[in-house]
């Protein structure tokens, strides 16, 4: 269907939306009209909280989870297991394990999975960091918590190799979780229990 | 799940995704983490395009659709047939029509229909405007294009009244089974109105 914009305000915003992921054009429009027909003081805090988080989202030095401070609220309190760090994907995965109550260390967020095929190489992930991090010598276990699929095996195996000349335990997350499918969609029993059955990791998968 | 956001900024972008019509507090999420991983150009590019759409926004004072200018550029256009008007509950019907390329005439975007059970009365509406263009005499047919529910029937009528009194052609969109639609998964209504309100078959479709 040939769409005709009548103004190129509305054309451009419903371009912006359309590059959202799993966003087509008619749903762009439906959201940008919904928007058009909120108090234009809604509107400007929607725009707002976007380009202001971009702007001052920081990231934790220590575990590089989003943070509005120099180190997470998770990094910062004493009463967390500071010698276990659980490695995980992405941000998502984090409030994905925190909201099972299961888990009392730390976390280490990489940013992605190693991916040849999306160019996504060892180098562009926090994983020099993580290796800093276990050199200190306070981290006692490294819990391996990626997804269950060949990215996640991958980057499991590659971290298992660099970390292997430090005094370290290395575990992976029980394989509870079905393989293939993605952790962040995991239920939080599922997800919680694979996390207290968490086995010794071996190098062979 | 309760969900802890590591960042009240985060929380906050997340919070007004979720406002949106048919988004839920995990698509917002991916939604804004795909914006954070997007430059930060793209991003205010993003937040810009939706405040400046609402700031910035005309609607054509004569047909009341969307426009970069005072009236728009269907009611501009010399070669549209000012004697026709098709009335119309929103801008994206508007769109659909055109994308039809089968109506030559004007609009007029009411803005919604009247619905009680939401509190939209006909004076929330552009009905009084229409019965003023209609007024002035030059309009020869007005179409009545609502979809076909309770409230495009009510909205119809009222309109209908409210028109009368004038010298002007009233005319609905017709209404029966849409083309490609198998006959027997048709439902009785519509089905019973497409034969009560057959048309004169003239061998061409």
């Amino acid at each position: 269907m040939i769409q005709q914009y009548p103004s190129q305000l509305l054309e451009k915003a419903v371009g912006e939306f359309a590059k959202l992921p799993g966003v087509g054009r008619k749903t762009a429009m439906r959201l940008v009209l919904h928007l058009l027909k909120q108090e234009k003081s809604a509107v400007e805090s929607f725009g707002n909280a976007i380009t202001t988080l971009k702007r001052e989202v920081k990231y934790c030095k220590v575990c590089h989870n989003i943070s509005d401070t120099e180190t997470c609220l998770i990094c910062d309190n004493p009463n967390r297991d500071a010698s276990t760090v659980c490695v995980v994907e992405s941000i998502r995965d984090v409030m994905a394990i925190e909201a099972t109550q299961q888990f009392r260390g730390l976390y280490h967020v990489l940013g992605g999975v190693i991916s040849p095929m999306d160019g996504i190489g060892p180098s562009d992930l926090e994983i020099a960091s993580l290796v800093e991090r276990v050199k200190t010598g306070d981290v006692k276990e490294v819990i391996l918590a990626l997804s269950p699929n060949m990215e996640g095996d991958t980057t499991n195996f590659f971290i298992f190799r660099k970390l292997a000349p430090f005094d370290v335990k290395m575990s992976v997350i029980a394989r509870g979780i079905s393989i293939g499918d993605e952790l962040e969609y995991t239920d939080e029993v599922t997800l919680g229990r694979s996390i207290v059955n968490r086995t010794v990791f071996t190098g062979n998968m």
